[in-house]
């Protein structure tokens, strides 16, 4: 059986797991003050250009954007968001859990314009009601985002700007970071997002790691006392280590893109071979999400020798689904189900 | 100067402050605990036609949606609104301080449909990761709502069925709850509202009180612990029987239609007037509140005389503006206003 | 039947009200945009002797403790309180409900010493564990104290020290405020109470108002975003010239103090009549609140021609009891009980 | 340099960790939807004898107090606990975050007793103005206590019997509950546990996993809808197999039990070498966790091959400290640590 469910079915890569048994009965320090911790710190912020700033590691996505939203907004402000946001969505409501409001804008194709939020924020304090609403206190994008698309080196540009205009941070959720920065085609580099974005977190559980997700506050003071803020939130990790550990493997050298490209040269070859079978695309997306229509037929029997997931309830001829490759997707994986087509 | 800005621009009826005088020296147990509270509740319990269920008094109404919404919800669900919905839009994130989702639909009107309503259940049960999304857990709905219009009888039949069906409560926030009872033409009555939502409040702040709502819970066991769910809401009024003498006085004989049939009649007058000069409506409300599209120049001058809101932003050539009367309203302000039309 | 249980079971002083008349049927703006609601402040800043600062009106003091806590604390910090303070016992968890915690200091008679305070801050940073544990980010006293205690000038100066040398607001509840500053004896002015604290509130609804309590921030700046907070708390009043119009009164001249100073004569008289018949005083209280030891068949016996409160579960053969005046209570009515005794 | 700080230093138990390896590169459902998941559940249910009841994985411990707790109170209730609960102290205000009250009660050497919270619940519903008052919803207690402190049978016994009878779940604990299962002379088994709380936790972090807590409800609709909550509570691990995996291995054969015996034979080890050179005991445990007073002299010496707490700050002679063992501790780590008394 083929599996194309999505990129957090297998364990770590190989190199993580290695690392995590040679140094199995090293003992350190809990929470994170451990030295590999603070190396995975050090490599993260030279991979990110970045001379100041911090780095927190936390355990999973939901977490991390209900805490380091929680971390960024007063209590009368809410998070700007596409409807499609993965916190609007499938977050079981963390964010408003914690008592902040995800206020909604059009999107495209998962995206957000700069031009959207500036005329809200504009419409917003115009309104003179205003201090009945929900303020906006920061705009959250991710990247990719959750149809597998992609921002510009321009839009990210944009976007930033009008955050910083409207005096709000900008935040990533980054949990498939990795396979937007190897997408054929983006003119976005990791540094480009650790310059545009005040926080951003870069996804490990996704892209080669048992777990974690690390939070880059691209400035001193953006995530003031924020390590209570992430004990409060249940997102302390005592082996903090195991963070520390994974996070420098996959920062040391560049064990990290070579997850993600391999990700995307699978996926490429998945659109490839989808496309010249007469498949239709749903969403065009250079990343590891590929998103096609499929005669209901054929549904079914691919179903025999792979799972994947519609994208949506079964329609009456045919139905969007999603396939998913990650950092161990095999040429002859993709070849096989390719062939069943 | 006239003013129609709104309906919580006096203070209350001269029957309601009349009966606060003559208390005044009383002295009465705190926190609802007194005869005129009980009395109240008595009044409002027969005038809804209800034999079970209980009756509490809050004092505003963005307090009481954000406490009744939260004695309704458990932690994981939300609540099923529309997107022009108060709670969602003019009450400072107050639902979602409390760490509750407003899910917003498609609505027409300030209106929410039952089959939205039943679409958007299903369609949420259908999905494999509903267990990861907030579960909808009430439906609110406004009555009349804030674009001034109404739900039939059917409508709110088939709403209820709706609710019933996913086993959800229904609830009615009517904050001027009084002028769609009075409005001309509407077929539904205070008992069938009783009889077809699970809660709802009969709004007084708009409706001749200085300030205070009655929650109806139409069953009992409903809002489970409700009394100290208020108190932690800050909503509980120490001389509690303030609110009791009010709708004492609103529910005693037929001052609280009285008092919103006049604000109807004077808003027909309203909108005959403004219709008759040629102005079109921008809805079409049987309420007291009433939206006309105004040129600019005529807003600019009617703003000499009197005050009302704009409703949205200024447009290039014509805006849309609300005019609301209430219990206080006079025959002769309406003529004055339209005579300058 | 005389009635000493509480400051607030009857309306408010007369003139209170008759000002409440004379401005019913005024139009104004609502959620306190309006001339009384500017005047009082004038009157109330005058009276404190501040040129900086703001003043808010809330409706209740519930409400207005957790809707200031939740302004001046970040998520990671709690409030520093005595065991008997009443956000800690008596307000329903409403503190706890906007997220943060109460931490329970030891205290004296419901008074909290700077040096306890000092202590628990100088220990807590000493911790090495501190960030694991609720900050402490604010002190709040009450004064009077739940048991009728006052702080000295000198207390009040050593606190506002100690919360100054650890950076966080020193925030006095003042629900029963004008008690205090009429006691015989204390050396507290309004006006020192405005240099020591960083908010503090001026109780109305225990002290001759319906209702309404006025928050003071003694500089700017304290309480960012206060008004959308205090409208997400559901602590704005759509008619909230009734707040300001009540202050208004109860600040020109010298009506607020003269109140209180009835209520304390009152008290006085009442101390003088229980200790002259050889009661013994349960807490030896300068305010409006007396507390007595009284065996329990002169309880019965008072109870057939007062109410009043039991302080604590009946004892054995004795019982502290309550009692309480106000602004209204007579000569005559505390004679009667004296003469009963 | 000898490591006695915590029992967290090491990574996992070494068949842990091959089991970890044995299935890295298994392709599973994420959320715990996989069969080792799925076998780890049914191995505990054995193991604490039940046979009806659910069985949830969640990654840390202050994330699985908070959100159980979250699960079992009602909003207007909060959770009757020692003083020095880790709850109370060491969890950055995780618990009020969610918005419940720790209601602290007096307790002795880390534990509470059923009379305690007996009184406190019959005091409380005697209150008059219990409404206004956060209710009692559930116990909270820890075994091994933060103190390591145990309780017995009859003292489990007799606080379930108190907790039935005011009709509140009893939670319990467990981050080291397998210490307390193996420690020498307690008469409580994983059995007796499962028969006397409601929900539990069983911790791995502490107990040879890289991480993980399994809750265990023990009766059916215990934990309503808490999939959703964990999934809210940022609780939910993608790769939930990791859980299971570690679970399934621990409860496979006796690992958990050989695991703490270990710990706990060296803890005593550890205890003789320290009293038979004379130091006295600050705290006498059965558990892991060892409490010596030790003087000044001797903790500086001993810091120079080894590390450890400091139970508290250090005092002017003497201080107590904290040495902790673990599955991996051996027998010539204690002996190296004991030859320096």
């Amino acid at each position: 059986m083929l599996h194309f469910d999505s990129d957090y079915m297998r364990g770590a890569h190989p190199a993580v797991m290695q690392r995590l048994m040679e140094t199995n009965l090293e003992q350190t320090p809990g929470y994170g003050a451990d030295c590999h911790t603070e190396n995975a710190k050090r490599l993260i912020m030279k991979a990110c250009g970045l001379t100041g700033g911090e780095v927190y590691f936390l355990v999973g996505g939901t977490q991390t954007n209900a805490t380091v939203i929680d971390g960024l907004l007063s209590r009368h402000e809410g998070v700007l968001a596409a409807g499609t946001a993965h916190i609007n969505v499938h977050e079981a409501g963390a964010v408003e859990a914690t008592g902040h409001k995800v206020i909604t804008l059009p999107s495209s194709g998962g995206k957000l314009s700069a031009e959207t939020v500036r005329q809200y924020i504009s419409g917003f304090y115009k309104d003179t009601t205003y201090e009945h609403m929900v303020a906006p206190g920061m705009v959250y994008i991710s990247h990719p985002t959750e149809l597998g698309t992609l921002y510009t080196l321009n839009e990210l540009e944009d976007m930033s700007t009008a955050c910083a205009e409207a005096g709000i941070p900008l935040y990533m959720d980054g949990a498939r970071l990795g396979y937007g920065l190897a997408a054929y085609g983006t003119d976005v580099t990791l540094k480009d997002i650790a310059r545009l974005c005040d926080v951003f977190y870069i996804g490990g559980t996704k892209t080669g790691a048992l777990f974690g997700e690390a939070v880059v506050a691209t400035r001193k003071g953006l995530l003031r006392h924020f390590t209570p803020l992430v004990k409060q939130h249940g997102a302390m990790l005592a082996k903090g280590r195991l963070l520390g550990i994974q996070f420098e493997t996959l920062f040391s050298g560049d064990l990290y893109m070579d997850i993600c490209r391999n990700a995307i040269r699978m996926a490429m070859k998945l659109k490839e071979g989808f496309t010249s079978k007469g498949y239709e695309l749903y969403i065009d997306s250079p990343t590891n999400q590929q998103f096609f229509w499929l005669p209901d037929e054929k549904i079914d029997s691919l179903m025999r020798i792979a799972t994947f997931e519609m994208w949506g309830p079964r329609g009456e001829n045919r139905t969007p689904v999603r396939l998913v490759t990650d950092w161990a997707t095999r040429q002859d994986e993709v070849d096989e189900l390719v062939s069943h087509l």
